[in-house]
């Protein structure tokens, strides 16, 4: 892919980052129509209009692109949009503002832009291949924490249905780390991007690489690592094996920990 | 103590917390000064200038109470102004907007008004003794939802220097409901007030009265109850023993729950 390619490709992410920022604030106040999927986590009707949204801009643009969004997918192609509309959909159906869009361009799997937007504090994160990460149009670097510093913010997403358990993991690192998990593992993940946090832990598989696709190029960017739970690189456009968005620095320490309690591979 | 009288000092109550939101949103752009306590949490330049207007304000309007904030205290009395000037401190210097101001008159301990702020969605809490609990000045109720719901949500608050452990209560709670840790307590408790969360657990002692004093009246007075970890009532001027702070429907299963796997008060 060429860096016109990748640009054009960046700016079309970067509108439609935007404009889902949009609709999120529109139905922010309001009470929504939700359910629960078979996983029995959340989706509201917002979830479902920016994933329509997305579909409908990927088809219009760039006829041969496939579109693997959380709520509804749309053909296959070398090039996916990964998106997740709603990133955080039971806090955002709460009415706590930290839920979060986000959208990668996968090539064979491979993420080569990713975009991230928080609409409540207006701010967009972007990332292309090789061209570093930014937030707001300032480039962004990952931070030199380690685990056991007083500054070390570690986010361990959990939900009952998750395809991993990290609970062992979690009693370990929460020794050493302050560890929450603020509802949106894409929210965490800019965190990392932008040093405010050491590590993001995700036990996601099936469907999760919606939720990953856009940080794994956005960490990356600024300096990170994101890998499966195990240490190995995994596709996006497809199901995943967990995930550790880390400033680089804690990442082995973390695989070696995981290896040692045992979690295993599915 | 008349009606008249918690009438008067809620309305004191109200506009420190519009007052204290301001200040919160005046700095939440900006770098902030910030260091670490003893027990390794943060504290920012922010927290410390809105616990110095409280004292302030206390001292000017009613002579004979004492203030007991998270970084300052003052006085000794039957009355006890009891503030956590920015609860979630850590997100608030990492510009994630959960932050929330919190502020509770008690009487020899027992909380009979309770305000709590976020002014980043400009959403005000406030309860007095036998009045109910109003978000917005519109009533709120916990929920009716027990932890094997889909719509289950549970806050449980983790550090490393927090006076219990609370993973192993996690590891079974997070069967059955998905777990949060937004980042402040008092947020997390006034969603359980107003029904989102089922439940939040507060794994702090010595100082962390702070932390609890304005939930436990506005939780119960929005239906629901808060007590130790070990089911007990805790005064909120001094020390406290951790936290439940519940819907109700769950609380029992919470303190069997705790007593079964054995977490040792101290």
């Amino acid at each position: 892919m060429t860096n016109e390619e990748l640009k054009m490709y960046l700016k079309f992410a970067k509108r439609l980052a935007k404009k889902a920022g949009k609709i999120m604030l529109k139905y922010f106040d309001e009470v929504k129509e939700y359910h629960y999927k078979d996983d029995k986590t959340i989706v509201t009707e917002v979830d479902e209009k920016i994933n329509k949204m997305v579909i409908n801009e990927v088809k219009k643009n760039f006829k041969d692109h496939a579109i693997d969004g959380e709520e509804e997918k749309s053909g296959k192609s070398k090039y996916t949009w990964v998106t997740d509309p709603i990133d955080g959909t039971a806090m955002y159906q709460r009415h706590i503002p930290v839920a979060m869009f986000s959208l990668a361009l996968t090539e064979e799997g491979r993420p080569v832009v990713g975009v991230a937007y928080d609409p409540f504090t207006d701010t967009l994160y972007e990332a292309s291949l090789g061209q570093g990460a930014y937030k707001n149009n300032k480039p962004i670097h990952v931070n030199k924490t380690y685990l056991e510093d007083s500054s070390s913010v570690v986010q361990i997403d959990m939900w009952p249905t998750a395809t991993y358990n990290l609970y062992d993991i979690e009693k370990e690192i929460g020794k050493k780390s302050y560890i929450v998990t603020i509802g949106s593992i894409v929210h965490a993940g800019v965190e990392v991007a932008e040093g405010n946090f050491t590590l993001a832990l995700f036990p996601g598989g099936e469907g999760k690489n919606c939720d990953i696709a856009a940080l794994k190029i956005i960490v990356e960017e600024a300096g990170g690592t994101v890998t499966s739970l195990f240490g190995e690189e995994d596709k996006y456009d497809r199901a995943i094996h967990g995930a550790i968005i880390s400033n680089g620095i804690v990442h082995d320490e973390i695989i070696d920990l995981i290896k040692e309690i045992g979690v295993e591979k599915c």
